[in-house]
């Protein structure tokens, strides 16, 4: 930000540096904490209110969102929020079947996890979008880091283990809330998300292969070579019967997801498809007998609603550490999609989504549904795309949803015992081809390498070594790259825009004019420990690369948003070296931060206040007319 | 930076945006690779001499900084160095014995650690200060990590160990070098080293407190606690007389001390101290027969020059893992106390060192050292400092001390077997209260908080737990901050400053005046996935935080270094947030690399070029004329 000089050399009144005394350590910190926790200023509309009352009032609707819908809610909304709740039931059943087979948990408990938590979260959620049920990754993810500690030979114990670890899950997404560490889910980047998405729907995928041929024996590993290993021994148990069903169902399937694709208004369609494939698999199997054919079906399904569970919860040290680390990864993974997908809806129809508040709405959800025989539930992709199109208005479509559950589990329950176990698997295959996201991740390769290497390790890792290992090594690669950008801010050098006082990058502006003796830099953010190296290396290197000798280093600091001691020792080096060479140092425009610690430091103080300047322009005037004959001694 | 604007309101010819085509994946791979492992572009003046014999001469030199030195080298410069390398011989053989107890290796092999590697070093060290020589924390940090996994009943074998991890230091510190790898080194801050420099002092201090006071029993850990249960519990073993010599030595050294910090110029006083303690405690412990008086010597040192130890080199898988995590740890270590040291006095004399060249040569210097019987060596602060007060000119003082070491070893060694144990500790003591810098300490809490945390967390982790620990809590609370720094970016709201173009933050400069309709905000950088949310957060609630309606938002982007996918689309979403609340965003000054990637992410496409801006002014201005009558429809 440069200066029109309209005057003299010397810098006009009122438009020096202020150097005004730093602000005090609290004020500072005060300042720091409500940027990193309170980003969003939450309670500013509750303590707006005047009256005591109606603070109160405001709170709690903050806190309970349904509070602040329920009394605006109308028959106008309801009809839409019954239409959508309908649709997604018919979503919900097929779905919550399939994942309970992919968590390796009874099948009923899939059906339970979609009745108690959509409540919850109608009480407690912020979106209005969202609609709740069990995902496919999470499902898996849990079996694998569970079941890799104890034998899978007694489903008693795993399944209290997997209650265990959605309660731990739950504590863990409302403690985040709670404590206002949505910046944890931020480290999980949009590419990280894409590639583990990836590289889940494909190790599900090929986990299908077993269902839909009709396979017997199959691995316990999930990573790609194990189970096309697995595959390809078992190959002489393949049942042509089931294949074909599986195809014919697949394919089916699919149209139905192309018709979405090329006229959205019958997405109800794709929504109505896994219920019809269950539903005919249902009857089919019931009339051929199909268990005769080696057509597997579901088995037994209890009428009844969901009996508590948390008698079962079972914190013994043996299987904690592998309970503790399965809910917190599950849980993790489970609020980035649900917070993301939450978000990307509620952009569309130019609505707020609350981080925080998500994360306690989640993780109460889960903590009653562990004590009622619910596994982890958050925000599908595939359900919440069905809620939105259907013209979802609030959460009551999750209470509507919620009530349809509990008169499938009342009346229904028995009939979806036939389901067969390929009709299942079709489904599954179908919505993992929907998550691999090949167009954006081209658009990752063109537009940022970096990004694209994210997602690819994210991919990779995931389906050829595991999912936990891979979205770790994913998050690794995201943040080598947040510090190597750190370690290596971009700096540039500056030159004059003809006619103008404004100072641009040499290189992205060619007809930029540098000034003979004048080397200005802008420097990039921030200066510290782990760049001050670079930094003065780079200054130094770009005084030495001058044909000609150099009078004036002009500093740009104005993007530079941080510095630390190391930062400030560093350009005091330089200086130093410089001033040795007969080169003058000048720092221009340090911002608040910045300048306050160079106060405290008595950087300022070492330099000269006559050696900071407010724009790069008064710089050079002054260095032109006042600095030239005047020397600062070294201290 | 702002234009001085003469004219119309229309932007002038040559002052737009440059938006001409990005440049290609490998020209800026290219350039962001040379930035970030030859940011000192060492091969320019290599490549600058135009003979081919010439770049060949200028290549060595590089390479091998004595050809660049030697030639030059005159009977004067040889002078001071012979002074200074006689000085830093008095020096090195007292902490020699001192520190190789330290190690728990023989004696001897310390004073073998200042014979060859010394003549190393002056080959292809750059740095004309460094004096060699092992340092007293990588001694027991060798001792504390090795010993833990092998008793130490069988010394042999512990010595091999040593020998082994001192070759795995030399390739690594070797292979950093020649990688370019100095980034690594630069995640040492220098708040990190204070705090595990005076941690280290701290339970070297203690350590020593069985050599002074005659104790008998000791504990094997280092941590405060134990020492200090240790002594009290073996406290009827103290031995007056011991204890009382030691207390005269440490008195005696410490005002050496004292009269160097009064009086730099008899710096030789401080320096010759510990060669007067061991000597007067030579003669003393021969002529009273110490020994019968509780008072314990070093013992046996055989004459003689360094035997070969490359047989010696055990790569044994049992205790591979511990040896190599310590000859990483203490490479790592000596590095960052070697290079920082060198460049700290090679900066008051306005000399560069180069860091990466600097690895190359104590990578050398220690592969060379483990086949000849010689630990661990560095540039430790004592003798460098001393070798700079006595004004060493180049590396040939190295040299020097490395014969008149030779000469030790051949003529004069087992006279340094009587030295008294109570006299090396005094001198570690002495050593280790210079090493704890309370006036940094106290500084960092007076600047810089966050630093401060670092350096404590350093501090106590390396008294209380382990050294290892503590330094890398240390290096992980640092990274956090760099984390942290990331992930909250500070944003601020910029206001005209009066009778100028120059747009400042309004909380910096109160007298700047906003515009009424106007937000400008300044966004920190880098704008990607970890701050993606917070920045949306923080924008939006500038916006909400508005009295009047706002028209348009100006984000000035002269500060954003980076961008990734994330951070484009979440500029998206503000956008499409804002233009359904009729806020028009517009861009200004984008720097080369994001605009880069906004071209290809199709970012400006989507938001028009006519919103993007070279200066705030010119935004300003368009606002006001332009854009206020025309929308962009959304895409």
């Amino acid at each position: 930000m440069e200066a029109a000089r309209t005057n003299s050399s010397s810098t006009p009144k009122g438009r020096g540096v202020n150097f005004s005394a730093p602000r005090s350590f609290f004020v500072k910190f005060r300042s720091k904490c409500k940027e990193t926790f309170f980003s969003d200023d939450p309670f500013k509309p509750i303590s707006q209110e005047p009256n005591g009352l109606l603070k109160t009032k405001k709170l709690l609707e903050y806190f309970v969102p349904v509070f602040e819908w329920l009394p605006k809610y109308n028959l106008q909304k309801l009809r839409y929020d019954l239409l959508a709740g309908i649709t997604i039931t018919s979503l919900a059943v097929p779905q919550g079947i399939s994942y309970a087979k992919l968590a390796s948990v009874p099948p009923i408990i899939g059906l339970y996890s979609s009745f108690v938590p959509p409540f919850v979260y109608a009480v407690f959620g912020s979106s209005n979008n969202l609609a709740v049920g069990t995902v496919a990754a999470c499902s898996l993810l849990l079996a694998e880091t569970i079941g890799e500690k104890m034998s899978k030979e007694d489903p008693e114990l795993y399944l209290h283990l997997i209650f265990t670890a959605t309660f731990i899950t739950g504590v863990f997404q409302f403690a985040l809330g709670f404590l206002r560490l949505g910046i944890l889910v931020d480290f999980l980047s949009h590419s990280t998300i894409t590639g583990f998405m990836g590289g889940t729907a494909v190790i599900i995928l090929l986990q299908q292969l077993k269902g839909l041929l009709g396979l017997e024996h199959f691995t316990h590993k999930t990573d790609v070579v194990s189970v096309i290993h697995s595959v390809v021994t078992n190959r002489v148990e393949l049942k042509w019967q089931s294949a074909l069903a599986g195809v014919c169902f697949l394919i089916f399937l699919q149209t139905t997801r192309y018709i979405k694709t090329k006229k959205p208004k019958l997405f109800w369609v794709s929504a109505m498809g896994p219920m019809v494939v269950v539903l005919v698999g249902c009857l089919v199997a019931y009339l051929v007998h199909g268990s005769e054919h080696g057509i597997k079906t579901v088995g037994p399904l209890k009428k009844g609603l969901n009996p508590p569970s948390i008698q079962f919860l079972n914190f013994d040290a043996k299987y904690l550490p592998s309970v503790i680390k399965a809910g917190m990864v599950t849980g993790l993974i489970a609020l980035a999609e649900g917070i993301a997908i939450g978000r990307s809806f509620a952009v569309m129809k130019n609505e707020q989504t609350d981080g925080n508040k998500e994360m306690v709405a989640f993780g109460l959800m889960n903590i009653v549904g562990s004590f009622t025989s619910c596994y982890l539930t958050t925000g599908p992709f595939s359900k919440t795309a069905v809620n939105y199109n259907a013209g979802t208005r609030t959460p009551m479509s999750n209470v509507v949803m919620g009530i349809c559950m509990m008169l499938v589990l009342l009346f229904l329950a028995p009939i979806f015992s036939y389901t067969p176990l390929v009709g299942l698997s079709a489904i599954i295959m179908s919505a993992m081809l929907g998550l691999i996201d090949y167009e954006e991740m081209y658009h990752l390769f063109k537009v940022d390498k970096f990004d694209f290497i994210v997602c690819m390790t994210a991919f990779f890792g995931v389906s050829f070594l595991s999912m936990d290992y891979g979205l770790m090594m994913s998050v690794a690669v995201s943040i080598l790259r947040a510090l190597l950008y750190v370690a290596r801010p971009s700096t540039c050098k500056l030159g004059r825009i003809p006619n103008s006082v404004m100072f641009r990058d040499i290189e992205q502006y060619p007809a930029t004019e540098e000034m003979l003796g004048y080397v200005i830099l802008q420097l990039g953010s921030p200066v510290f420990f782990a760049n001050s190296t670079y930094i003065r290396e780079r200054i130094l290197r770009w005084i030495r690369d001058e044909p000609e000798a150099v009078e004036f280093l002009l500093l740009d600091l104005s993007g530079v948003s941080s510095i630390d001691m190391t930062g400030m020792e560093t350009l005091l080096e330089v200086r130093r070296i410089l001033g040795s060479k007969g080169v003058k140092m000048v720092v221009i425009n340090p911002r608040f931060e910045v300048l306050e610690k160079m106060i405290l430091a008595h950087f300022v103080e070492k330099i000269g206040k006559e050696y900071v300047f407010l724009s790069i322009d008064d710089a050079v005037q002054a260095c032109r007319f006042n600095l030239a004959t005047t020397t600062k001694p070294d201290q």
